[in-house]
């Protein structure tokens, strides 16, 4: 089965993370695995230098997989810009759902985080598989608005949406 | 075709790391992707505090990937500690060989890394399935030597045990 992705999409400080944060435990507490999956488009470095792994990685190494008894971190170069699916087939398995964050124009799921005060104009519309607004109420987008701290009302659509026939079969 | 494994073994301060950092370039120069797998008992935190991804992981992702169109990241929880023919099974692909360090008691080709002023006991034998030492010649181990610096040699060694026959067929 493939996994579900529901991507939390939003222009920039909009509150997509903390969001994000928030959904992570509640679907937690519900018995569901998570995985994330950012997309960023500028370059970053989560390696530290000095360590054996960027030495590895600094003399030339495509990948290069730390890993220990609690946790594996795998670092790979890239020669194009994997779309979001091919990021979830190559790494993800063993999770119920897949929260992403920052990839753009892909036609997933979408929760839209919006703050009006930040960016007064929507991203998406339905027919870009928008399935609800997080922020205050005030357009007529045609789905469901949450406020941001009813993390419960948000994880029950997801949970009803792409979730709800892991618990029937 | 497996990728074929080749572990760089050793006591700890005997420079396995940096023999590692030579042999990839040169490995590379030849024309051969190289991975590398290494494995740590403490624990590490190769992410920072505050970045999305720590976040994310933080608030109880099992697997989160950060992408870039030049790389991706990936942090993963892991509920044992995995063998290594497992790990390469999961996440290493498109490359022609790995290079292990850290993985102790395993049946790999083994390259140990040998400096007797540092810890003067041998770790492996021929049936350990020791292929070279490295380090200053002293002991008979039925097995060639090669000086730290000799990387083309080693690396020699290396390509006509495991990397020739990629070349023919």
């Amino acid at each position: 089965m493939t996994i579900p992705i529901v991507s939390i999409s939003g222009k920039s400080n909009t509150g997509k993370t903390t969001l994000i944060e928030k959904m992570i435990p509640e679907l937690n507490r519900r018995g569901y695995r998570v995985a994330t999956i950012k997309h960023t488009t500028h370059g970053f470095d989560i390696d530290r230098e000095g360590k054996d792994s960027w030495r590895h990685k600094k003399a030339g190494a495509q990948i290069t997989v730390v890993a220990s008894p609690k946790r594996a971190t795998v670092i790979e170069d890239m020669d194009r810009d994997l779309e979001i699916a091919e990021l979830r087939d190559r790494y993800i398995s063993g999770v119920d759902i897949i929260l992403s964050e920052g990839f753009k124009g892909n036609p997933l799921p979408k929760i839209e985080v919006f703050r009006p005060e930040v960016h007064p104009d929507p991203l998406y519309t339905k027919e870009d598989n928008l399935i609800a607004v997080v922020g205050e109420a005030g357009q007529d987008r045609g789905v469901p608005w949450f406020a941001p701290e009813d993390v419960k009302g948000i994880v029950d659509l997801v949970e009803n949406l792409y979730l709800k026939e892991i618990n029937i079969s």
